[in-house]
C-alpha cells in the first residue's frame, strides 16, 4: 500500500427532495449572495430551476445567474463568469446540473480568487491559492464532480481539453437527489454509468501491487453499478438503482477506490483527445470506446490483474489468466453494448484517418507519455487508437 | 436506500513515518499552542513521544502536556484537562495514542468551548455548540475514532460508559502510520480487529432493506480485515496487513459502511454495560463476547440477512438461510477464537450472577429499549447476556 492523503471534506446531503433545502443550507453557511450556474434549458423545463429559486428566495439569497454551460464546457464561458462573479461580488457559486456545470463552477470559483488567467491553472503554469466555495446540485450521476478534486474544461482556441486537480476544487456541499436523474434518457444514463465505472477502473488498473481493501471496495462498487445499471435501463424510475448509481458516482471519484494505489487517468487522457477534438462525442461514450481499446492493448502486460478484474467483477471462472483477461474485456464490451454504448469510433462517424491526429493530441504533440503497465508513447497510443476505430 | 448525510472532513495523512510531519502539519493550519494528550508511558518507552516532541519543537509550537489517559477513559481526567486547556489557552489538542486518548481529546475539545459541564453532552442534557480542533496520531487500529463522529467516556461515579456523537467530534486531521501499530501485542491487536469488524457489522445489521452498494463495501471490508487479521497474528510486522487493518478501522467508523442504512450501535450498547462495569474488560474483547451472543439470539428474526452475511463474508455455501445463518455465526466465533479472543464472560472471571445487573445497566434501569430485528427490552437483553455467560 502506498502512502496517501484522503481528504473529502464535501458535506454530502443525499436523498429524496433534498434540493428543496438548498436555500436553508446556504444560509446555514452564512452566505447571502451567490452565482447560480446551470446548463441549457433542461432545468427550466423540468421545473428544477423554479424549485431551486424558490428555496433561495425563501431565505432572501441574492442570485446572479450564469446559465448556458455547454457539454464539454468551454473556457470562454468560465472567463465571462469569473468577470461577472467579481463584479457582483458573489460569496459562493451554486452549480445545478451535470458535471459540465459543476466543473465550470469550480473553474469559475478558482478564477475569481486567483489573479492569473484561469487557463494557467489547467496548463499548470500557475498554482492555485484558493477558490470561492462551491455547492452542487447534480442532475446526473456520472463524473461525481460534486465530490471530486477535479475539473475539466475545454479550450476551443487550442482544441484542448484539460483537467485540473486541487483540494480547492472540493465542493463545500453537494445535494444529491437521485430523483433528479430519473428524467435522463437512456443514452445519457449509460454515459454516466460508463464514466462512473471508468473512474474506479482507472484507479484499479494503476500500476502497483494489489491493495486488498481498496481493491475489494472497487470490485464491490463495480458489481453494484453493473447490476444497478442494468436495472435502470429496464426501469428508468427505479429509485434504488438510481440512488446506487448516484452514490457510486461520488465514491468512484472522491479517491476512495484509489487509496494506497498508484493513480493515473490514462484512459481519460485517451478519451479527452477524442471528445476534445469531436464535440459530438459525449465523455462517457468516448470512454466506452477507449476502455476496451486500451484494455485489449494492455492485458498481455498485466494478465494477473486483468484476470482478477475478470473474475471478481465479471464473474469469469476461467483458470488461465490470459484467457480470463480477455473474457473479462469481452464481458465489459458486452455490458457497454447492452447499455446502448458505442464500442468503436466509427460509430460516431469518426474516420480511420483521425488516428494519427488523436495520438498526436493525446501525447501533446509527442511531448508526453502516459504511465501504464507499459509506458505509452506516441506509437503505442496510436496502436490503441487503431483498436478503437 | 434511506436518505443520509455523509460528512467526513478529517484530512487523513496515511503512511510510513508520517507522524514525524506533525509539527509542520499543525503549523500549516496556523496553530502555535497545543495540548498534547497521551496515555500511559508506552509512547515514551517506544520513542514516539520524543519524535512527536521533536517535530513540534522544530516548528516552535508551545506544548501543554496532558498524559495519563486510562483505558475506558474517565470523566475526571477530561474535566481536569478542560480546566488546563482553558487556563493555558491552547488552540488545539493533539491526541497521540489509542481510541481512549482520542476520545478524551474530543471530549476535552468540546468541554473547552461549551459552557455546560462536559458530561451533559454525553447524557444529552446539553447540545454542543462547537469544539477546539483535534488532531490525532493513532497508535492502535481499532475504534477509528480519528475519523469518526463519536467519543466514549466513562463516568465512574455513576458506573456509566456513554457515547456522544457530533460533527464537532470530527478530527481536523489524522496521521496514520501503520508502523506505530506493530508494537501492539496480539491481544490488543485482536481487540482492535474485533472492534473494527463490529463497527461495520453494527451498520450491516441495521434494520432496513439491503443497500447493495453499501453492503458490498461492508462485506469487502470485512473480508479484507478477516484476512489481514490472520496475517498479522502470524506476523505482527506485516506492514501491508497492518496498513489494511488501520485503514479499515477508519472506513469502518467514518460512516461509509452505513450510508443509506438504519444505524444503531446495539451490540456496542450491550458491551458498554460490560466494560463500564468491569474495568478488566477491553472493549474489543467485550465485543467478541457480545457479538455472537447477540447474533445467536437474533438470527431467527432475520435469517435472510444473517445468511447473506454468512455467505458473502464467511464463504458459507449452505443453501438454507437459517442453517447458513448459524454457520456464519459459528465461523465468526471460530475466527474470534483464532485471534485469541474470549467468547464468554466467564473467561473474564465474571460470574453468572451479573446477568441481571448488566441487563439493568444496559437498559438504563429498564428505562430504554434497543432497536434491533426485535426491540430489545430488559427481558430480551437479559436473554442475550445469558448467551454470553
Amino acid at each position: 500500500m502506498k502512502d496517501f492523503i484522503y481528504y473529502t471534506p464535501t458535506k454530502m446531503i443525499f436523498g429524496k427532495g433534498k434540493h428543496r433545502e438548498v436555500g436553508k443550507i446556504i444560509r446555514g453557511y452564512g452566505y447571502g449572495s451567490i452565482m447560480l450556474m446551470y446548463g441549457q434549458n433542461s432545468i427550466k423545463r423540468s421545473g428544477l430551476y423554479d424549485e431551486i429559486m424558490e428555496s433561495l428566495r425563501a431565505e432572501g439569497i441574492r442570485v446572479i445567474e450564469a446559465g448556458g454551460v455547454e457539454p464539454n464546457p468551454k473556457l470562454d464561458f468560465v472567463r465571462k463568469s469569473i468577470e461577472t462573479a467579481r463584479q457582483e461580488q458573489v460569496e459562493m457559486i451554486l452549480a445545478v446540473g451535470g458535471g459540465s456545470v459543476i466543473d465550470s463552477a469550480k473553474a469559475t470559483a478558482a478564477g475569481v480568487v486567483n489573479t492569473c488567467d484561469v487557463w494557467d491553472l489547467f496548463t499548470k503554469k500557475a498554482e492555485s491559492t484558493g477558490a470561492l466555495p462551491v455547492g452542487a446540485v447534480p442532475t446526473m450521476a456520472a463524473a461525481g464532480s460534486e465530490m471530486s478534486a477535479s475539473a475539466v474544461i475545454t479550450n476551443p482556441e487550442e482544441n484542448m481539453k484539460r483537467g485540473y486537480n486541487s483540494d480547492f476544487n472540493r465542493c463545500l456541499f453537494a445535494i444529491c437527489n437521485p430523483e433528479l436523474t430519473m428524467s435522463l434518457g437512456p443514452y445519457q444514463t449509460a454515459c454516466g454509468i460508463v464514466d462512473i465505472m471508468s473512474h474506479t477502473m482507472e484507479r484499479y488498473f494503476g500500476v502497483c501491487p494489489d491493495t486488498e481493501l481498496t481493491d475489494q471496495i472497487a470490485e464491490g462498487l463495480l458489481r453494484s453499478v453493473i447490476s444497478a445499471g442494468s436495472r435502470v435501463m429496464a426501469d428508468p424510475r427505479d429509485y434504488e438503482a438510481r440512488a446506487e448509481i448516484m452514490w457510486a458516482s461520488n465514491l468512484s471519484h472522491n479517491d476512495l477506490t484509489g487509496c494506497g494505489r498508484e493513480f493515473a487517468t490514462v484512459v481519460h487522457q485517451l478519451e479527452h483527445a477524442v471528445s476534445g477534438e469531436y464535440d459530438v462525442v459525449a465523455h462517457g461514450a468516448g470512454l466506452a470506446v477507449m476502455y476496451p481499446a486500451w484494455a485489449r492493448y494492455m492485458y498481455p502486460h498485466a494478465p494477473q490483474r486483468f484476470a482478477r478484474f475478470a473474475r471478481n467483477v465479471w464473474g469469469v471462472t476461467e483458470a488461465d489468466d490470459v484467457a480470463a483477461s480477455l473474457l473479462g474485456i469481452e464481458a465489459m464490451e458486452e455490458y457497454f453494448r447492452s447499455l446502448g454504448m458505442p464500442l468503436k469510433l466509427r460509430e460516431f462517424g469518426i474516420s480511420s484517418d483521425s488516428v494519427d491526429r488523436l495520438a498526436d493530441l493525446c501525447t501533446y504533440h509527442r511531448q508526453r507519455t502516459l504511465p501504464s503497465y507499459v509506458e505509452l508513447d506516441y506509437e503505442r497510443v496510436k496502436e490503441i487508437f487503431k483498436n478503437s476505430r
